[in-house]
């Protein structure tokens, strides 16, 4: 953990898809220039704000700035955190979701938040990163990586999905059923808590296997290390099979492929403002 | 319930995928001429025996004889008795799939089976059969039934569906989540009991509503009288929703889209072997 | 159901526990002093009202009176609706706990209820009521009653007892684990639901098995038809086992006693005042 | 981990309780006077075997040896385990229970578990234990440690207890309901599991929280990292609540009383032969 590095340039990302995004912008934007702070925004969020800013690519941003802040929900820093797995700058968010359990800052608190940020009361929590890779026929063809899971699931058409698990090489069980989740622990409070998963402190490494709706009634939950593999083996003939992405990117897994996921090398950056506490947004989202 | 009626002439179905079915139903043909029992089989099924049969139209075929024999797992027999649901012939099923509830003659006790069918050991159980009907700014724009379930849920590319649900008009809560079950008692040991729902006696009238991961987590499975409608509007912007038939029929349904879901008028009559139990199968079916 | 009767004397009785109950009682007792009603209370209850009221033994109260009212939660609710099975008097509820799923006037609604009554505005719901049989070596050593649940559970010093199940004679499963919860519909809301079960709107008739922590994973609840009867085998050797009777009253059960579960021949009289629906009741409980 | 120290005593500890035990002990003794290595018996297990050995106080018995054989089920491996805590000796079991997940040599390969302890084919893994302690009126009344689980829970005839519940101080929920268990990864297969929480890998280092049977139904299992202390405050009035350890030991809890648990640190040192896997083992205990 990183502590008090001043914070000199500040990178700007708005969901271009919320009005309410630009408006807060604005406002940040408005408080930036009153503290002679400087800051860029990605193409498209300048294209959209009614004002002239400086602004570069949306993927390489991070690169001049000391920290990114992202307005949205969830979906729109986990964009960001995987497109920036890569730079060792934090991301910031701004909560204009519902039940954010990855933004930071809430709405009714920005300047509080802000004020934090340029006083450099914050640190930066790593948070671990999944890494899929699909085989097919003994090579690879895909290979993505995660902020909270990757999903291997059956179309709308599709019959059962029989998914043949295995961690570190040793057959676990076969999952016939809708499909499975792996997710890292900042991804069990979203769709593995959805299928039945535990909820586990992010700070852990661990990978989480959780199964969706199986049709043998004995399948829980398994929590491993951080350093296992597990390797997924579809059997779906004349079947639609998807392997998605923080339940953002889909790509399509034919039968027979083969479905390694790992610990990323990488890890996510997290910037938390002083205050910040699992638990206490845990306590929150679950009343 | 309808005990010893004589059987004069006997329809067969068979899953044309399954090479199986047509072994075991050669058997049932040299069966059935041995005892001088006529039968029909459906024209599909009478081009891929090896044999020359009399054969009619899938559709028409129950019109023609006394009982329908299918060959096949669950979903062939669920087919077939939606095809049939309007007839008084009863369907009777041999099981070739893996864990069948509806079928009812097991493949290695099959002389056995055909016996009592022949020697009018038989009941004749009439199960429920739900009736779903889709409403489009006000105008019905389908109207399906189902032996097992009706399945509202999301493609495998879009997020979180909200299923604003109704009990005879009181409402109830929304289901954020990937869809929502609702399940005859028939159906509650298939796609419903994946999704954490109970075992329900299917000789009960009722109906079952089990949400799929749904993120409130303080969702259950809740079971109706036969008499109440259940009433789901669909909110779901920008995503792809699908109505699902017994986990066989899909059907488009648009964001705003009312989907009311009843008892239907028909019954599907199954024919029950004498020493049929329900929880028999069960205590089978769950080792 | 019964409409309209005109009620012309009133029994009353409050859970002598809770101070908040006599302050209610008093306000009633003034209502129907105003409106010229008699009413009597139960010796207990009047002994600690700070007024001179007719009174009678609690269990005799019912025969004196045209409908019973009781100051309480659930917990005083099934009390006297255990007590009064035998009466065809109607019982109705002022909710003084905290989530009641079983009384039905709610205390800022009070004179509102009281007029609904008073004008015959209401129906009588019948409930179905369960019966437990306690047999040892072959000898019937108990007979109980519930409304809301029978419960075979261990005690707290006691490792896993194995609960062999029959429905209808029927081996089902041999459940071990903590125990198991026989339910009415009534009681689905209670301790089943915290245990797994489902939800069963109230008017069905059917008998709900859910079990308690079972130790193989692949137990779910089972509901019955109401002319089911549900047979449980007890193995604790050197294990503290107890039969509970809606949370209330505990019976001490030996290993190898056998416990019959049926639907009582009683029926519970409730009372529902105009506006009452059990959906809406239940979506306030789950908010 | 610890490799190939060479075993030179060895000590044997049965379950005085089963008959078997004594059997198979037999023969390890056997099988080990073949061998010309000595062993020593505790003095209880010594007086019920049909031979003279040495032997010493079940509490001081692994002071004087290299490992110590333990013939039972899981319950028997526990209280060694709790027992030993402070010794560096590691404990091996013979599993003559059913669903062992901390024996390792099964009954039928007796013989080649011998031979790969004697060659030193063996690592020691060594999993976390908890400790609790129990605070009344600002005193330590009682402090325990535990190798799967210690649970907090109410009697049978006791009504819902409320237990307050934080994480390093951190508010989280109150959990009404019938107790809660605080379990390692090594205990997460046993009560935990059965209360639907997820399998943990042993070798990792967390607590795991889950509720039993709660009445709030948004509950779900938490798993903590190692360093996080649970705090626990019990609100019962007129209610009997246990501490109980591994589901053998139980205290009696008071209503106010604070349960804090966290990680000991002591350690169970579990000799694992080779080819010891606990997927292989949860493979098969899920089948």
């Amino acid at each position: 953990m990183d502590r008090n590095k001043v914070i000199k340039k500040i990178g700007l990302i708005a969901n271009i898809n919320k009005a309410q995004a630009f408006e807060v912008m604005n406002k940040v934007c408005d408080y930036l220039d009153g503290q002679n702070k400087s800051y860029i925004l990605d193409e498209a969020s300048a294209c959209l704000l009614d004002r002239k800013v400086e602004n570069k690519a949306y993927e390489v941003l991070i690169d001049f700035v000391d920290v990114v802040i992202v307005f949205g929900g969830d979906g729109t820093f986990l964009k960001a955190a995987r497109t920036f797995a890569n730079s060792d700058t934090p991301i910031l968010g701004i909560n204009l979701g519902q039940l954010g359990f990855l933004t930071d800052i809430e709405i009714n608190r920005l300047e509080e938040g802000l004020n934090k940020l340029l006083a450099g009361q914050y640190i930066i929590e790593e948070r671990m990163i999944l890494e899929g890779t699909v085989i097919r026929k003994g090579k690879v063809v895909n290979q993505v990586i995660a902020i909270n899971d990757l999903v291997i699931n059956k179309g709308p058409f599709s019959r059962i999905i029989n998914l043949e698990s295995y961690i570190d090489d040793e057959y676990i069980t076969t999952y016939p059923g809708d499909g499975l989740i792996i997710a890292c622990p900042t991804g069990s409070t979203a769709y593995s808590l959805s299928a039945g998963g535990p909820i586990v402190n992010p700070k852990m490494k661990s990978l989480i296997i959780t199964p969706i709706c199986p049709h043998t009634l004995n399948s829980r939950s398994i929590v491993t290390t951080e350093d296992e593999e597990i390797m997924v083996k579809v059997d779906a003939d004349h079947n639609e099979v998807m392997l998605t992405v923080d339940g953002q990117d889909s790509f399509p897994i034919l039968s027979k492929d083969i479905i390694k996921i790992n610990k990323s090398e990488l890890v996510a950056k997290m910037m938390k403002l002083e205050g910040y506490n699992f638990y206490k947004i845990l306590h929150n989202r679950l009343q």
